[in-house]
């Protein structure tokens, strides 16, 4: 920790920084000289191995007039300040600096950016269909003029009777986001993701025959220093190399596997568990608020719980996010993967699949169960026979939704940016502030300047990735709830891209390039929240949604239609009072009484019949897309099948 | 016609026969060559070009002594006799002396017929299950108990009053069909179709290995004459090979399409308006068999009609086809396709879109529509406000559907297996007749001998796919409803392997090799086949079959299960009257006659319920499926890498 033993490993990086000094590609002979170093570097002989930065990234003569200093220093100009916002992003030169891998994923954020453009404007679009059309909205006008109808308490002790008008306002928000532009815009997302992912598959393409790599194919790669550590003892030969080497014996194959589903339950089992703890929390403060000395919160004490509840959640998932980490590197410390991009993709899988349930969890739980349990006045369900499950409002719980969604994904985004350049920022403040001395030293030789910059994340661009495919879970899969999703997600990239790039260019050291054709794992993933987000956006409308009930009911309503189909006598004279129960129940006075209407059964018909007609609908456009579209562009394949025509005919023309 | 001109038609062919006595791959300029043979006959300067089989396929040594003559007559002893049904085929050699073309579609049959077995024997499981269960079957014994319920007449003229248990037998048919064992089965179809296309694609890997077409790519195709001589004026550069050639413009690719789509539009109009006639027949000679004189028919009128409402349907199917290829052809003429693969691939989706079409649609009524708009006593719908609709038995419509798959599949099998042989056999003695020579005629040159048999079809092995495909869709589409199918098609296809063999073997010229990689557009369409059979299946369960009402019947039952989860004041005491009613609707003296019952909604409900999760459970099994079986082999896999790698160290080696 003192400067001595700081300076005698600078030292002993010297060869290091000799070995690594170009930034090319190695072969194998090469690649194992590099992996002793790994090696020496696991043994703690050496303490680090970077290739050094090209140079200093800022300067004191302006780059207009006396042209760029060096690559960096032309990355920060051009792609890493605030002012570039706005323009696109230099791929080849990040290419060339960073390698192919890195700069497929700003190629990829950057796509992706570009693409939430019309999704953001379209949902704002949505959202001011519903501010304008709000008034005019029926189920809005009844309730606000409902001043003569009273609803039942919501909580046992401190509630008492309300008026139907009281939820005005809730029923005016509620409408913002569940108007008939709610159904257009889950069908326009679901097309978007697919567009989205077809397109990045051509853009894709491109990029990979531009920067040379249609031919490349990975090497065959190298153990694990831990695996081959662990298992020296068992040796088999490689079948693709021929060498013998370490091997895993099945029945660890089998442990491995073991722990690896086990720790995924036991995560997600915690993951519900927080759930349910946050809900018996609500049925607790629940009372405690209608109780409220201060009017304001007694009077909305609904909402209190719940923006309280939306904050608490926030706070346990960021919590939990920082459990997951440790528990994903304890599993691994008996998991030993075989080599290095396994250890990746098992990784990133398992990160993925803990933070998606670990944030869409309460969504869920909200949007599919609450308020679903409750019973009926006189028979109220109880949890733990003490208390009153939550009932939604009287306008739906879509408000809710909207709130936990917001919030969660605001509040995230913020947390992230933050995590994301106010680490180094302060670690690099901090270690400048150590050794006293200005961050770009030009008395010092370059490795030394970037010897105080944080090292790349262990995690590489999975912690990037996860993020930013979490995002796009966040703008798909709820969209229906929520249509300012995309925009949020939009503000949040354009952020990110400079974040990231600044990141990358002043505050970490620079990478080992590597070379990659595609973002791997993240592309299945991608795929399947695609899917997913048809399957649960058809339920949101069909079943949070009141879209339904109001479709039945102007379908009721319109009399002309039910005469001309003769359906007069079957189905009986319309009546808006069937419908103001959200329940559908039977009122007391009914010789059953809180049995569940005809109303009910027909509005649970036509809900699940919806579900059918979107999913097969929705798929059937996706599917007819995806065939549309085809992956390369017509003229690099041209351009491809050329190259191999010409490389024919030569071969022709030797023999 | 006469003896002289085909002599000397024989004599020209003489030279072709030299050029294609090698039966290899031809290179560019080799194929240019050939290509300009292709010309010549068409210009009607050569009458034919083909490559000779190797000799005779028949000898009078027994094989076992002295060992075959030659390929083509091991082939025969081998592979192309009956005896020889229940061995695998002689892969290799069939590659070796037809190509890899047509070797794929032997391993493709060969590996289809072998795994419809487990398909046929567990469809075979669950009817003898259905047959063994029948009596036990409460459905079936109360309407063979009630001597004492009276139907209305099902027509307006003829018909009088029925006792319920007339229809027993037909309840008891019916049963067979629609047990609990039709919906395990048709999930288990659902992943059998599944697995045999994931493992078909591990399957086809390993023959492309071994019959080294991994590395192997199509050559740039040439244009097809027609196409060169339409637009010989228009030229431009192909982008691939740099040569000049004629080009379709913009505008004809236009006419090409539209002229495709209307030409779609209107063959899928004529099948709509043939089942239609059909339907109409079927409601005249309704009231015409109900007042038959031979009474055996006047008791079975429903019967009589709908067999003899299959028939027509299946002489119009044939009748259809016919007119379909005809169609198709003219299509063509003014379509022109620029390759031989563009062609080939657009005739086969074309001849599949129809053949399905025309052969599914009479099902997919029956399966959907048929006694589902029939209004009720007192208000009948009527067609042209003549003819009332027609209504099922009183126990379904599913002895119906069973009725047309049946017939249809064997009558189809029996017919196509007739065509496919018979019509060679008769052509080939037709030809022998003429010219008053046995076939084989060792004094005469090997061509000749071939020039006496039938050329390969112009249609290539695309019939041959075809009907599989069309068959494959009969053994999924509606398994629900038929669980023989796949008994059915695993006979026919036993004969068919063996039928193809000896036609290609004896009956047919021997074909110009081509290679292959893949069974081409056909594993796109036997996927969507397979994606359409869950939906199908799904719905068929829930809306054709008594499955559903059946299964609220025993949910309602079980006072058990209703009074744990606190419903019996819900659901009202059980009675199995309302089941009674296929329509549920109130009995005539209820306060409003004839309107669906609460029943009915609950079981619409349960109905559109089950498709949600029918769908989704079978499409995630489904997809799990496909994840976990890999397309390549582990070993086969290791195998190629290594390759790989041998060849990358060697390069590092030379460098």
């Amino acid at each position: 920790n003192n400067k001595d033993t700081f300076f005698s490993n600078a030292t002993r990086s010297r060869i290091v920084y000799h070995v690594l000094q170009r930034t090319k590609y190695y072969t194998l002979t090469e690649l194992e000289g590099l992996l002793s170093i790994c090696k020496l570097i696991n043994n703690g002989a050496y303490e680090a191995a970077f290739p050094p930065h090209e140079g200093a990234y800022k300067s004191r003569q302006p780059i207009k007039t006396h042209g760029p200093q060096n690559n960096r220093h032309l990355l920060y100009e051009r792609w890493a300040r605030w002012g570039m916002w706005y323009k696109h992003q230099p791929l080849d030169l990040i290419r060339r600096y960073f390698g192919e891998k890195i700069g497929l994923y700003f190629a990829w954020l950057g796509w992706y950016t570009g693409m939430l453009i019309p999704a953001a404007i379209v949902g704002l679009c949505v959202f001011f269909y519903g501010l304008f059309t709000m008034n005019g909205s029926q189920p809005c006008q009844e309730i606000c003029a409902a001043a003569e109808v009273f609803m039942c308490p919501l909580c046992d002790k401190n509630c008492s009777l309300q008026r139907l008008n009281d939820s005005c306002i809730y029923a005016k928000v509620t409408y913002l986001f569940d108007n008939g532009g709610t159904v257009f815009f889950a069908i326009f997302m679901a097309i978007w993701a697919t567009v989205f992912l077809e397109f990045w598959k051509r853009r894709r393409s491109i990029l990979t025959y531009a920067w040379d790599l249609i031919e490349w194919e990975e090497e065959e790669e190298t153990l694990r220093p831990q695996f081959e550590a662990k298992y020296y003892t068992v040796e088999r030969v490689n079948p693709i190399t021929g060498k013998p080497e370490p091997h895993q014996p099945f029945s660890d194959k089998i442990t491995r596997l073991l722990i690896s589903v086990s720790g995924i339950f036991f995560m997600i089992s915690l993951v519900i568990t927080a759930v349910f703890a946050v809900v018996v929390y609500r049925l607790v403060v629940m009372e405690q608020f209608a109780s409220f000395k201060w009017s304001f919160i007694k009077q909305h004490w609904q909402f209190a719980t719940s923006a309280a509840g939306v904050c608490i959640n926030f706070v346990i998932i960021m919590m939990l996010n920082v459990v997951y980490v440790v528990v994903t590197h304890l599993m691994f410390l008996s998991e030993y993967p075989r080599t290095e991009s396994e250890w990746e993709n098992s990784f990133a899988l398992k990160m993925f699949l803990f933070q998606f349930v670990n944030l869409n969890s309460s969504i869920f739980y909200i949007a599919f169960f609450l308020g679903r349990f409750v019973g009926h006045p006189g028979n109220y369900n109880k949890l733990f026979n003490r208390w009153r499950l939550e009932e939604c409002h009287p306008s739906g719980c879509l408000i809710d939704l909207c709130l936990q969604m917001g919030v969660i994904m605001f509040l995230k985004q913020i947390w992230n940016n933050f995590m994301e350049l106010g680490y180094p920022l302060i670690q690099n403040w901090w270690s400048r502030h150590k050794i006293k001395r200005g961050i770009q030293d030009a008395s010092l030789p370059q490795w030394e300047n970037d010897w105080n910059l944080q090292p790349m994340n262990i995690h590489g661009l999975m912690d990037e990735y996860l993020e930013m495919v979490l995002q796009f879970g966040f703008t798909t899969i709820f969209v229906a709830a929520f249509p300012l999703a995309p925009l949020l997600a939009l503000l949040n990239n354009i952020i990110e891209i400079r974040l990231d790039a600044y990141k990358f260019v002043t505050q970490w050291r620079r990478p080992l390039p590597a070379r990659a054709t595609d973002i791997g794992i993240w592309y299945g993933i991608l795929e399947g929240i695609g899917i997913l987000a048809v399957i649960t956006n058809a339920f949101v409308i069909a079943i949070t949604s009141d879209y339904i009930p109001r479709l039945v009911y102007e379908y009721k309503k319109s009399s002309s239609w039910r005469s001309a189909l003769g359906m007069e006598a079957v189905m009986g004279p319309p009546s808006f009072m069937d419908f103001r129960y959200r329940d559908y129940r039977g009122p007391p006075w009914s010789s059953k009484p809180y049995e569940f209407t005809l109303q009910y059964w027909h509005i649970l018909a036509a809900r699940l019949a919806f579900i059918i007609v979107f999913e097969h609908l929705v798929f059937g456009i996706k599917s007819f897309i995806a065939f549309l579209i085809p992956d390369v562009p017509q003229d690099l394949y041209d351009r491809i099948r050329r190259e191999k025509y010409l490389v024919q005919e030569m071969m022709y023309e030797a023999e």
